[in-house]
C-alpha cells in the first residue's frame, strides 16, 4: 500500500504558488477538519487530493484579472489541473443541498458525486457545453471573420461569438441558433474545429467554424454590444499586437485565441 | 398581438399522439392551475408550450421500452421536439430546491431558468456532454472496431463505448481516458465526426473516431460485461439485420447507429 498523497493549495478558490512559479502543494495534514476532499488523480505516483473551500465562486462567469494573470504564467499542465480541480470543488461548494429536495447532501466516490442524506438522490460535477463560432463570409473579394464585443466589455475587445448548447440541441444546431440570434447572420457548413475546458464555472468550449449566407448584421443588443466583420490583415494585425490594429485579441489562454491563429494560418 | 398558443400533451413524461401518429396538442387552457410552463418556441405562428408534471424521471438513465419503440415511430421533427421539451420539463420536476441553500426555487426566464426564492440563486438547465467513440485498429489484416456491451446488456447487444466529460478535459481527452479506463486500449488520433442531443436525461452525444494503438483488451468489469473486436463485414451483417451476425446494433435513433453506418461507408 502506498500512502502518499498531497493535497493542492488553494486560498477559496485562488491556487497557491511555489517559489518556481508551479501550483504549491501540502500533505493531507494540512486539510482543515471535517474537511470534504476531492480526488484529483495519480501524479508521479501520488494521490493528489484538493480540499472544497468554504464558499464557491458566487459569480463565476466573471472574469477575476488577478487570476487572469497569475493563470498566464502556469504551464499548460498545471493549468489543466487547476483548472479541473476548481471547477469541481467550487461545484462542491455550490451544491451542498438536495435540488430535489431540499436536504443536505454530502460528498462521494472520492468526490465526483454528492448524496443526499435525506432522499438519496445522487448527483453530479456539471460540465456545460457551449459552442463557440467562427463566421466566416467571402462575396469574391476576400473571406472576412464575424466577431462581437460583449455587453460591458473594453472598447477594441473582440471575439467569436459563443453560446450556450441547449437541451435538445446538437452542436451544429446551437451554433446556427446562437449566431443567427445575435447577429442575424444565417450560418450554415457547420464544422468542429477543437474544443478545450474552462473553469468558470465548468464550460466545455466547443470550436466551430461555419460559413455566412449573408453579411448584413442585425446585432441583438441584449447579448452584444457590437459584431462586425474583420479582415485577414485586420485580424492577423491583432493577433501580432499591432497598436493600430481595430481589435484586441483574446488571452492566449482561451480557445478564441487558438481559433483565430488556426482561421489565419488554414488560409482561404 | 398573436395569442395563438398550444400545449404539449403529456401522461407524465410520456408524449401523447394524436389520430395520425404526430405528437398532440391541446390549448394553455388545459394546463393544470399553477403549472410551471416552459417555452419551447414558434411553431408556424404558434407559441409553444409543455407543463412541468408532478414529478421527473427517477431513473433518467435507464429505458423504458415502450417509450422506445413509440419514438421510433416518430418524425425527425417531432423526436426533436419531445426530446427537448422532455429534458426540460424533467430537470424542473426534479430541481424544485436550489442547491445552493435548499430554499425553494420558482420557474422563470420562460421555464429556462429557475431562481431561488431565498438566496437569489439562479439555476439553469443542464445538457451533459457525453463521449461516444468507435476505436478501429489495423495491423494490416484488415480493419476491426472495438464495441463494448454494458453490464446487463442482452448477450448480443454491442455499442460504441461512451462516457461523460469530466470537468477539466477536453473532448478528445475524454474519449482517450474512457477508451484507457473500459478496455486498457490506447486510443490517439481522436477525431470528431457528429453530435446529437439525447434526453435521457440531457445528454450531448459527441461521436468521435480514434485509432487503437494496441488490440489487447483489459476490461473494466465494474463498467462492461464485454467488449471484443469486429470486423467489417461483422458490422455490415448486423447493421443489415442478418441473423446470424455475432452482435445487434444499437437502435436506429442513437447517434450509435449512425457511427456504425458511417464507418463501414468511409471504408478503409
Amino acid at each position: 500500500m502506498n500512502w502518499k498523497a498531497r493535497l493542492l493549495k488553494l486560498n477559496g478558490l485562488m491556487p497557491e504558488m511555489d517559489d518556481a512559479g508551479a501550483l504549491a502543494w501540502s500533505t493531507l495534514a494540512d486539510a482543515a477538519e471535517g474537511a470534504e476532499l476531492v480526488f484529483l488523480g495519480l501524479d508521479d505516483g501520488k494521490a493528489c487530493f484538493a480540499a472544497v473551500p468554504e464558499r464557491g465562486d458566487a459569480s463565476p462567469r466573471m472574469a477575476n484579472p488577478q487570476l487572469w494573470s497569475l493563470m498566464a504564467t502556469l504551464s499548460a499542465d498545471d493549468l489543466a489541473l487547476y483548472g479541473g480541480a476548481r471547477s469541481i470543488v467550487d461545484w462542491h461548494a455550490r451544491h451542498r443541498f438536495c435540488a430535489a429536495c431540499g436536504g443536505d447532501t454530502k460528498i462521494g466516490k472520492g468526490g465526483w458525486q454528492r448524496a443526499c442524506t435525506v432522499c438519496g438522490t445522487e448527483h453530479f460535477p456539471r460540465t456545460d457545453p457551449v459552442t463557440i463560432m467562427l463566421v466566416e463570409y467571402d462575396d469574391g473579394s476576400g473571406a472576412k471573420l464575424l466577431l462581437g464585443r460583449g455587453l460591458g466589455w473594453p472598447e477594441r475587445a473582440y471575439s467569436a461569438l459563443a453560446g450556450f448548447v441547449e437541451p435538445g440541441e446538437s452542436i451544429e444546431e446551437a451554433v446556427a441558433r446562437e449566431v443567427l440570434e445575435e447577429s442575424g447572420i444565417v450560418a450554415k457548413e457547420v464544422h468542429y474545429i477543437a474544443s478545450q475546458p474552462w473553469p468558470f464555472p465548468s464550460q466545455l468550449m466547443v470550436g466551430c467554424h461555419a460559413v455566412a449566407e449573408n453579411d448584413e448584421i442585425t446585432l441583438d443588443t441584449t447579448e452584444l454590444a457590437d459584431a462586425r466583420w474583420f479582415t485577414r490583415a485586420e485580424v492577423t494585425a491583432a493577433l501580432n499586437g499591432d497598436e493600430n490594429a481595430p481589435m484586441n485579441t483574446p488571452p492566449r489562454q482561451a480557445i478564441a485565441s487558438h481559433l483565430l491563429k488556426w482561421w489565419i494560418e488554414k488560409g482561404a
